[in-house]
């Protein structure tokens, strides 16, 4: 079977998936047409993924898949909107059906997990591409955005931090095991937190995924918003593996690596006391905002260790 | 300057063009938002372009930046819809201020000559590609698709076939004139036929971009449609540079090259007699829709020269 004939073959039942009911037209004609319930607005990301900037040479097909829509699907999380759909543009260098068969059986585990329909996309020769543009849908102003935070809400995440980063570390190993298979399938397979995002509509202030890492992606929101921060660096929550792998370096990794696809939110203290107890047990406060431009991170020994834009060289050397 | 701070000088300005009122959020947030008008349907589409696949190599960066929108929104025109906005995925090689100066400067000529305003996108490092995917709206039930044909419609395209193919052959030369101007014209500042495709929404069963060439393309609403087709070879629409150029072989030219970005569509006849006088100066009638699966081209001398599907060799050995 050629290759085109696979993808056919392989990506048509993924535009049967949850959410096709609002799509009116799905693949095959010029364009796809999708309706947007009433009282909603569309919100979409496109996000790219290219071999050896992004993922390694080789990177098995299936991860891959799986990786890229959890990326941009993420960014559908941290806006707090509900999945429906995605286009695929995939740009391969030659034919090669055992890849594509595997690429399209990560694609279709991911799209039936996060609950999208594929609903176009073109596929191209060339160097290993692809761009996936993700469709969602909120209520009219129901939106998270990075800059909503005000002074005295709290800084929260998601899951536990820095797991991903810690596998890059793994990524040749033929078997992994134990804490080292844990690590690496928070970088192989990431769960965008896409429920928690909708739960938090209504309730944290300011929102974003945390792709880049705590630091980064925080800081993003404390420039759109105006706003500085303090984060209590004995206060992020890092998984038992992870402890135990990077030892004292687990604070480093989980304030500065990235792929870990959890939610960083402002929540005001008023609002925190009234959400639900599974937004709290979903959710760890590592700090709170200030007025006072900038990012300050607490040390262990609770003095202030590090301030954004003045060096991180203490955590950084770790990395 | 950096190369992605001219691209944020350079593109910022494009997300304030027309379409920008139904944009709540756009470049800088996790996602863009877009407001859909009660009683109307989102609209989209996605296109790759691969440097020495879809335009040559060291191809002028301006005239790229052009042509690979003016073909993503031409299947905006093919649907009926009223242009929005995009996003653009750019894979670029390395560093290149001049090229990004250029690209972005034809870009911005583009979206204000279709009207869209661009929202968001990513820019990574790789092999020169390019993905850009077009947001429109059309009334709900109103888009023009490839399905609608029925036996005894007209067969219609608009402006002239066959001089983006033309095109091809002077790509190389550095100072055109005259004809051979106006056909390169054709290659690299296609206009996509967005008004033409909204004053078609009503009146057209169905709709297709000549993006592959008439026959193809054709091909694709007999397909969808489950009918077929006659058209008269003689009543082409072939503009004198080309008929000047490519002599006995523009018919062909008119047939089998693909890049005109014209509209082909089918009209019931009583539609036709109906249709304001702009819709019907902008078309010519070809051919019509009959029950014979197929397609079928009557020659010069009236008999039927060629079949779909059974041989195009006379035409296509000029190629």
């Amino acid at each position: 079977m050629g290759e085109f004939e696979l993808i056919r073959r392989y990506f048509r039942p993924l535009s049967g998936n949850a959410g096709s009911e609002a799509i009116i037209l799905g693949i095959g004609d010029d364009c796809a047409i999708q309706r947007i319930p009433d009282g909603h607005d569309l919100v979409f990301s496109v996000d790219t993924m290219v071999e050896g900037v992004h993922f390694p040479l080789n990177y098995n097909p299936e991860n891959l898949a799986w990786r890229s829509l959890a990326a941009a699907v993420s960014d559908l999380a941290a806006m707090g909107a509900s999945p429906v759909c995605f286009t695929l543009a995939l740009t391969l260098p030659q034919s090669d059906d055992t890849w594509v068969e595997s690429f399209a059986r990560g694609l279709s585990q991911a799209s039936r997990a996060f609950g999208l329909s594929l609903v176009g996309g073109d596929t191209t020769r060339g160097a290993l591409t692809l761009s996936i543009q993700v469709h969602g849908t909120v209520p009219r102003g129901g939106a998270l955005t990075r800059g909503g935070a005000n002074v005295g809400d709290l800084v929260c995440v998601s899951g536990t931090l820095g797991d991903a980063g810690q596998a890059l570390d793994y990524l040749e190993l033929e078997c992994p095991e134990g804490d080292v298979a844990s690590v690496l399938a928070r970088y192989h397979r990431p769960a965008p937190r896409l429920s928690l995002g909708m739960a938090l509509a209504g309730c944290a202030s300011a929102a974003i995924d945390v792709s880049d890492g705590l630091v980064a992606d925080l800081g993003h929101i404390l420039d759109a918003s105006e706003v500085g921060a303090v984060v209590d660096a004995s206060c992020l929550p890092i998984s038992p593996a992870l402890r135990r792998l990077a030892g004292t370096n687990a604070a480093s990794k989980a304030l500065y690596s990235g792929d870990d696809y959890e939610l960083c939110v402002t929540i005001p203290r008023e609002k925190w006391v009234d959400a639900g107890s599974r937004v709290r047990e979903a959710l760890t406060v590592v700090g709170h905002i200030d007025a006072s431009r900038g990012l300050r991170i607490l040390g262990p020994d609770g003095e202030e260790a590090l301030a954004r834009d003045a060096g991180f060289d203490h955590f950084r050397s770790n990395r």
